[in-house]
């Protein structure tokens, strides 16, 4: 991705530690998080330092390598976040590495390698499906920042870029992701506007969103799809409204073991999440992290090897 | 209304001033608006010191009544903002009183007594609506702050409390009108919890919302409704689940000159209002402050003459 006009990544490895842009800085202010060790990896995880399902499971996988005690360092990272797959992939991957010999950060260095080019082969595929002019609206930040590079919904968008595009960003309440998402495409030079939730559907329903791209947290095997709280919103009006609606994601995000989005695992986060932006606090708030959207809503998954065709919209 | 236990309306004239509660700053402070002539009063309405539709419409009858040039005041108000239709209702009412030679205030005065009767009549109606222990969802603030008092479609929830009731409180980007419901329901002693916009959708679908009620803004013959953005979101989510939508109103709010809801203009405001919460401001943003829902997903619209039955959900 482009930073200030220069090619970059959201996490690398250098110095013996993990280096992370803070995306709970991030657009407001540019630091680098600098994690030494898997109890920081796990603490970075936790308070959303890194988020995204595919850069949580490259930060996991430093997080092992970078442990003396494997097994110890699987079970802290393990249960920083419930939701997405990836984390538990990357975990599941490092200890089968390191148990077959193989040098530990090697194998992590190689794990975000291919992260990055399933992403940019999402990117292909995903990019075929979106027409000249399109008006595309995406939820959440499923972009470079969430994947370490390209990004998953973000990836086709960003090979679009020459297509005369705009894209919708929903800002996400209530952390805001849009707002990286906003940011990313602004390096990029794409053209944008953000909104808020509530309007997503104004402009669906006039006819001035053409596509909608999300990314995914957890793809069960019925392909019900977890992601971003006000995901199922989106892909019920688009389908009430008879446009595509496409889910991006590397297929690490798949699990197999879920027979259908009821089986997976919500986050419910603090609610001070929903609260700190009200100077007067309500008794209570609910903060629900994530939603599952079924199948029948999802018009095709874009993974690494093609297009998982799913619904008619 | 409650107000530390004591019985308020959200505006009233006294001392030759309209005063009014400033919902601008509203939960987080409890001021008093002073309003002393129809400048103050277009002021008061376009930055929504006061807002919802009936209680601008009330605000307007008083901006009429205190001015000497009655005629310019009518059109001083009538541009302050243009979706709400009891607005316009309510200066059409005025003129004619005046006309007829009916004591200005005193013709205000019956004005606002007339919409708060109605209210307490959509209370009563839309109270047999309510289940016992029925956890309700509703948008934005249709209170007694929204009408002067009672409510429209928390005057229902207000005729329920006995009921055991719960009430989802969505927040209502940008402006987080949420909020002023959250501190009506906490005055009234009436359990709720406050939610991101985004969450709606997967408390509903979890089947943990037993039906929906909204205020409205505009009314069109064909029965669509203009209220405020994201309403329409929560309809379409309320047919896809099959729970009951309802739109509560006074007669007022209806514009028969309005064949459908397309026809009703929507006021755009400043995308000052979405940014005010960021830090690093976006290049663009887009605020609509209402949208248009189909009359094929309300259920019923709650007025004060009865319920119009529509969808069937």
């Amino acid at each position: 991705m482009l930073v200030n006009g220069k090619e970059m990544r959201s996490l690398w490895y250098e110095d013996d530690c993990l280096k992370l842009i803070d995306q709970r800085k991030l657009p407001a202010k540019f630091e680098i998080f600098v994690a030494k060790n898997e109890e920081d990896v796990a603490y970075a995880i936790k308070e959303m330092v890194v988020r995204g399902a595919p850069a949580i499971g490259c930060a996991a996988a430093y997080g092992i390598a970078m442990a003396k005690n494997k097994e110890k360092a699987a079970e802290l990272i393990s249960n920083t976040r419930p939701t997405a797959h990836d984390l538990f992939h990357a975990i599941d991957y490092m200890l089968k590495k390191i148990e077959q010999g193989e040098d530990a950060i090697k194998a992590a260095d190689a794990y975000v390698e291919t992260i990055i080019k399933k992403c940019k082969k999402i990117g292909e595929y995903g990019e075929k499906l979106i027409p000249k002019n399109a008006r595309i609206l995406t939820h959440c930040n499923a972009g470079a920042l969430a994947t370490v590079d390209h990004g998953t919904a973000l990836s086709p968008i960003r090979m679009a870029k020459d297509k005369n595009i705009f894209v919708w960003v929903d800002e996400t309440r209530p952390r805001l992701q849009g707002l990286l998402t906003a940011w990313e495409l602004e390096q990029e030079g794409i053209e944008y506007a953000i909104i808020a939730d509530n309007a997503a559907g104004y402009f669906i329903r006039k006819g001035e969103v053409d596509l909608i791209i999300v990314g995914a947290d957890r793809i069960a095997k019925n392909y019900d799809v977890a992601n971003k709280i006000g995901t199922y919103e989106k892909a019920v009006l688009a389908k009430e409204n008879e446009i595509p609606f496409y889910v991006a994601a590397p297929l690490s995000t798949f699990d197999n073991n879920i027979k259908n989005g009821d089986e997976i695992e919500i986050e419910e986060r603090s609610e001070k999440e929903v609260m700190n932006i009200y100077t007067w606090k309500p008794k209570k708030a609910r903060n629900p992290a994530f939603d599952i959207t079924p199948a029948k809503y999802i018009t095709g998954i874009i993974t690494e090897e093609g297009i998982i065709k799913l619904a008619d919209n």
